[in-house]
């Protein structure tokens, strides 16, 4: 399985994020509040996008190592160390953030949501209406 | 943004399916059943897979074309067309499927799983627990 795939940022988050440490375990537990900021060469892609309330976005860990199987859950040295792909964390051989967030702005192709907590300048892979019926 | 990143597959979807014309829409919708194949380089990271009852399973669909920034929506040409961030299509510049599935049983390192309309051979990329908190 030595095949690999290239994905292509569409865009960045924009946030007071910028520390790692300082960002809270799951952006929906805070409602943190962020910019996307899309590549206006995607302008057509987000046309609709206004109508929907809540979206997936899935955002690519940049900063996150890649190279373990095992973590202990919440960072806690105490809990038994887990397979990553049994928890959430970011450490995971492909870093994906999917992160369900509440549309609460759009001004060009600058969207204002609230529940992403990736570092500013993370970059975004996609973007989707969040279904209840698929994805609840 | 000319920037990119790899995504490595970490193992395949098994399934009835081969022909993408005849995969359902919606893979939640008609309780396809599949099993996701992992490379055994990552058992460890599976450890504690068999405690959840759902999952997140991220593919790559590799049949899909990258191009489009508009489709008709349900492939209808009578639809308007909607940018594809505003929509559920394959068809876009990364893409990913996102399936909310039902884990049905672990044996080894293959995961049998209800939910996942992908055709035979596609890769995978990431599995996470399901938490209603944070996705519902």
């Amino acid at each position: 399985m030595a095949e690999s795939y290239s994905v292509v940022p569409i865009g960045k988050v924009r946030s007071a994020l910028t520390d790692p440490a300082d960002a809270p375990r799951q952006g929906r537990d805070t409602g943190t509040e962020a910019t996307l900021e899309i590549d206006p060469a995607y302008a057509e892609a987000l046309s609709g996008i206004e109508e929907n309330e809540r979206l997936l976005v899935v955002c690519w860990l940049h900063l996150a190592g890649r190279g373990r199987l095992k973590v202990n859950p919440r960072g806690d040295p105490a809990s038994p160390a887990r397979g990553v792909f049994a928890t959430r964390s970011p450490l995971r051989p492909n870093p994906f953030a999917i992160y369900t967030v509440e549309l609460l702005e759009v001004r060009g192709t600058s969207l204002r949501v609230r529940g992403v907590d990736a570092v500013d300048g993370t970059p975004v892979l996609d973007i989707r209406p969040h279904r209840p019926s698929l994805d609840g």
